[in-house]
């Protein structure tokens, strides 16, 4: 049994927090939150600590874990603090906003053995891993384009958008990572292009975009194309295909159940896509706790890494340079 | 060339005579209805001479062969006709609706050796015949089960419903026939059921069904499944599953196009199936021109032979027997 | 939190074990198998007591309800007990494999108000429900046809076939449930057939059969066709069709991931189906342990109930005679 | 009935001299190529004249219109002498490789109204024209993002691929025209990158391209993403999803025949898709035929023109100078 402590208890971290709890071989030590009344309302529902402070989690000897689920903007100085104490680390995406931020951490924590984990969940996705693995098990050839269609089912409240920091390192870096994970190999050059179309004048506002395509390419020649809209009426949109030399490999959608109408104007209609990452990715979240236990007790090389979420941030900051300067960008002129 | 003429000049053999004349290997010689102005308007629109009768059909050195497309009552005399003229004959199905001059048509016919193909048009659809494919080439082992769906977009007009012969000689005589070409094996039983729900006052007047369905079984323990309604909203439902030790095979429906909608209350709608069976059957009933040519030039056996016709008619009497006494029907107790 | 207890350890009742545990609502008051290994096992994996007895769960103040998944010649005992001592029950299917036991229980307990619910868990099922969900909401209009294609991946050992009370009682018993779930109706006419295809002698020797079919009426002249083999290679194959006069509703299968494959022989192909009953079911079998603490501490009707096991068990004595006796059953005749 | 004259009696226009003779408002006037014995076959076999020169075919009053299905070089030529005659034109794809000479043509035929019509055949699909039906009708809500999906089965020779102009200008050129019909707007920008992964050698030393993503935007914003590879092994991928405010709709592909297989390593495997494209396109083929027709005997504008021609070479001279300079290239940059 390993002992996570949770810190944010948000709706992510609330997930999180369950998941720990029904989790066989992980307990949860506890929660905290610097909103204290949401840290205490997951605390008696799931029945375990309040921690008072982040120190507090940090010092307890009933807390073999963390994972961290606040802000952003938090998430770089409690990798180190945690790191500092020899706590494992499982930190939902991204790192930090700023490059130069997260090579700073990257820096400093290069000397230790502590595990670190990133929050990549999709990465182990059935679906998303099945298309990974027709590649390694050579069923689909050499593999030459790869598409990842990635559209939320709406946009979040204004407020959350003014500090998201953007489209490419709030939303599409989750793509980015699928990119590299179904690449397998590094990207070398990003070409950006971005939209105003769903909410105009909030985007202009934030000098942001909801609509967005981004190509990247590796050394080999190998293409990845990202498309993203911050708005699907039909539900979350998840889709990941693999083009290759011998034939081709997707990750379909999933609808909320498997029921096809058929009526006077229409044939196997299914209804709307799981709405949202929470219900669409439940068994990959699930499953993130259980390869965080292993790479922890087992001293496994965690599925996504500290290096994943940087080289994520990478591609996301020369999309954004891409998309401002109409060029392709060279990722080995970024960072 | 094979010089083809069509008695009959309904929907179906107005049909008829323009796949003849579009037939790269066929020709169409003329045509003939009863009832003149329906032969008229082919004749001028394809540009083919109009017979006098169904006299002068038969005796004229311009045709080769006949295609049968006139009212049910005429087939089995057209066909002793045509056997007596030395004439093959592609004729639509049923027969007849009478066993007894069915039978009595195949004792006048049994030692010439004029081709006669029936028109069970369906055995040449790419899809039904690739189920049947896939059980020869043994893709799916033995065989165990076949389900076949069978619906009508609409009722025809009460009119033709009261001299249809009833569901199972009208509409279930297609999927009897269906069953044999897929099961690949003599039918030994069959219980039928019947209901009156699509609309049930002429249904009681006729006692006719709208509503039925019928289980076959073989010697060898083989079960096949029809079920068959009148009226489908969704359009022509057509499809033939068969199962069997080492997997499944499943002929799928066609719809209008190869369009699929996304809204807020539904994904992947896909238009109306291909309503009715002139759209949906289109290749097969070209292929059926083809395979008439070749029977009768290359003296192969027609696909779809009189046997079979007659084998069909038996089922649907068994059929209708079954769901009037609400028993099992052995085959060799008919006919 | 309902505190429940589980009778049978086996595969079945472990699983429902692990449920209840992990059920925010319900908590694990114990298990007991007359195997005891098993239940140690399971009470140690837990962290649960294990009684020592049927007698200690039926007596023990910790015990509010109790799960009864032991051996089906059990069932109809325990469930007089539970009632006797006004503990609820949860009871695998079938109640027993003798009508006139479950007539003689059903008669036993019918003063009583203690819940009983019966572990027809497919009616959760969100695929099948949604279906059930398209009639009663009008979407399809009037029910005409309903086609239950249920086979499972693969035949039980001899030793359990020989003592399941034949594939009526034992497998299309579920589809029964099924039929009367979907039809809304009770069945007034049973006509089924059956064969011997997947392992002829085992069958033979049992006087069975490994492949069915099952066609029922109700009064209003609704059908309902129930298909079964033993041995589907492609995986359980879980499908539930309904046909109406406004459309049609599909529920369909589930294959292991949504991954699909496209390769210089194929498209689109999928993996194999979830295979068996306790991962295709998974989430309904979750949602059975709150259907049931709701039914048990709000007082609401349980989805299923013992009525619905005695009718099922009636349409299953119904087919037996029928498939016997080549000729429709009447229910009415039954029981 | 327009009497047409082929010339060119290479595979193309082969399949047009076919479908002009099926044709019931059309007839075949003869054909011509520069390569005797192909047109005298053609001719042979539909048994029209074979007419001797260019000249013969513009100078014959049993010539009322002219399909160009001859090598690329001739087409501009070849719409100048048909129109300085007056007789109506469909022509093959691209206008010419050059945009100068395009332009040059342009001018010459400006002042005159004789009809040209381009065969830009997918615009006649009724997949790709239910999408953009989609849109029109407002089901969809306005286009944010186009996503075409282009592939070839294989690789043509490489003698052809020395002198198909690249790529772009030989393939893509139909994405181009339907990235046009989809979005009802004129592309502003375009992006480009290409790899060599299918015939490396081959393409590196024809400077060109097997595999390519092209990403258009258009003034509003609109995005247009197409990926093309030379080589699909599963068949020829033609795909056309339009995502909009309200929704989305996909052309999806077409399998060789509607059967789905079941075994024990797969499900719902479809055969390879439909390959080529006069097969994938045969019911397009035969519209254009009526198209054309309508545009000339009723005086409507052909649905693709000359300018359609014009403006996706435009895209393609913009999607070379893209690749090669790794930036984005606005289109009023061009021609």
């Amino acid at each position: 049994m390993l002992k996570i402590a949770v810190i944010g208890t948000g709706r992510i971290g609330r997930m999180h927090a369950e998941n720990i709890a029904a989790h066989p071989r992980a307990a949860l030590a506890g929660v905290y939150d610097i909103h204290t009344p949401s840290a205490t309302e997951v605390a008696e529902k799931l029945e375990v600590p309040q921690f008072e402070s982040v120190e507090a989690v940090l010092a307890s000897p009933e807390v073999d874990a963390i994972l961290i689920a606040s802000s952003t903007a938090t998430h770089a100085d409690l990798i180190e603090a945690a790191v500092a104490v020899g706590k494992p680390v499982l930190c939902e995406k991204p790192i930090d906003l700023s490059l130069d931020r997260v090579n700073a951490c990257a820096a400093r924590i290069k000397d230790s053995n502590v595990p670190i984990m990133l929050g990549f969940v999709r990465r182990l996705d059935s679906g998303h891993a099945g298309v990974r693995e027709a590649i390694t098990s050579g069923r689909i050839g050499d593999l030459h384009q790869v598409i990842i269609t990635s559209r939320d089912p709406d946009m979040a409240p204004d407020a959350y958008m003014e500090v998201s920091g953007g489209i490419f390192r709030d939303m599409t870096i989750h793509d980015f990572d699928m990119a590299r994970f179904i690449l397998g190999e590094e990207v070398t050059e990003v070409a950006a292009t971005g939209s105003r179309l769903v909410k105009p004048e909030l985007m202009e506002k934030l000098d942001d975009y909801d609509t967005v395509t981004v190509v990247l390419k590796t050394a080999s020649g190998k293409q990845a194309i990202i498309n993203n809209s911050r708005r699907a009426v039909y539900g979350y949109d998840q889709r990941v295909e693999a083009f290759g030399s011998a034939g081709m490999a997707i990750s379909e959608n999933h609808a909320m159940t498997k029921v096809r109408l058929f009526g006077a104007d229409h044939t196997e209609s299914a209804p709307p896509l799981l709405n949202f990452f929470i219900e669409r990715y439940d068994p990959a979240f699930a499953a993130e706790i259980g390869a965080f236990v292993d790479a922890v007790e087992q001293g496994t090389q965690p599925p996504m890494t500290f290096e994943d979420g940087r080289q994520a941030l990478i591609l996301a900051e020369a999309a954004i340079k891409s998309a401002k300067e109409g060029r392709t960008i060279l990722t080995k002129d970024i960072g």
